[in-house]
């Protein structure tokens, strides 16, 4: 099983290494705070630095808020290149929680890809709140990862990678569904910031 | 109670007219075909008539093809001010399906509402299928009916009116939100159209 690199070491980045490492991959965490990486990495096993340390996973996630990937990608110019590359970001203008962003006819999986042009990039996990996905159930039902991207190989490494963490990993077509999952984010999060749905709840796709 | 008019009598009119009955509200239906639409309120014991007849209900569901609406809405000009105008469709370009024909930052909602400014527009049963809107259920999980619009009167008669055929209904939001739900439409007919659900699953709300 190969190494997953987790940037960004909050409650969301810190879920997504405890999938990794349930999944059984080697996990490393970096943070623009390293000993808050240290942190999350050392439970699990795995190795720690900071934003701009050297990747050593074959399977980068981009666990920061929006605003902040676009630093977190120039800290690492072509160092992407080859690598699956995972956004999980919801791009929610938090001032108003109430729009998007990103340009309507994009997404923030594409102005990843546009800025690592060189990289695998698969969007996945932004329609799963933290709890749902740590528990691996949405009420009574399993929780699903929803993927997108225009590489296949690298759609399967992600379904894979949640799969053998015990969830469901689901093809959810080309990168240019990420802006329907992006959609999907940002109704889950209104639905659940005006208390019609817990944190713990959501879309919970059945087959 | 009120009654609903449902203009088409194609699958999807058909079970929301049944809804419509099973909540206990009288039912008309109206169709290019007034036979076709006899046969769909015939069982139901509504009325039902030809697209350009007298619209008896205070609660309108537009349940044609999104393709259609702008004609069904030049057919009543100035008929549905002060009514309920329920807006189901998901403008799909159906000869890709990998698009919306909506213009990106608006919504099939939205462009009825400009059509119709008098009218109370809602967003509702866009983003169930028809099976699992007839059965109740996706899978062992209830349907929800996600409604959103700018008249919180109007949206109550939506999810009064669902909530009274045993079904959920949810407050989505503002009219803006139908953007994300015809988002959530689309998203949810390319996994069925991929087989990666059956089109008796869905994305099915979690509270």
């Amino acid at each position: 099983m190969s190494t997953v690199t987790v940037i960004g070491a909050g409650n969301f980045g810190s879920v997504v290494a405890g999938v990794a490492a349930k999944g059984g991959a080697g996990v490393q965490v970096l943070a623009r705070d390293a000993e808050k990486a240290r942190a999350v990495a050392g439970p699990l096993g795995g190795t720690a630095g900071a934003i701009g340390d050297e990747v050593t996973g074959d399977v980068v996630v981009l666990a920061v808020p929006y605003g902040a990937v676009a630093d977190v990608l120039s800290a690492y110019p072509g160092a992407f290149d080859g690598k699956v590359l995972v956004d999980v970001t919801n791009p929610v203008d938090f001032s108003t929680f109430d729009d998007l962003v990103v340009p309507a006819d994009s997404s923030a999986a594409k102005v990843v890809q546009d800025a690592a042009p060189g990289a695998r990039v698969v969007k996945a996990f932004n329609t799963n709140f933290g709890g749902t996905l740590a528990s691996g159930e949405i009420g009574s039902v399993p929780t699903t990862v929803l993927v997108a991207g225009d590489d296949a190989a690298a759609k399967q490494a992600v379904v894979e990678l949640v799969t053998a963490a015990g969830l469901r990993g689901v093809d959810a077509g080309s990168l240019k569904r990420a802006r329907e999952l992006e959609a999907v984010g940002l109704l889950q999060m209104t639905l659940a910031g005006a208390e019609k749905i817990s944190w713990g709840g959501g879309l919970a796709l059945i087959s």
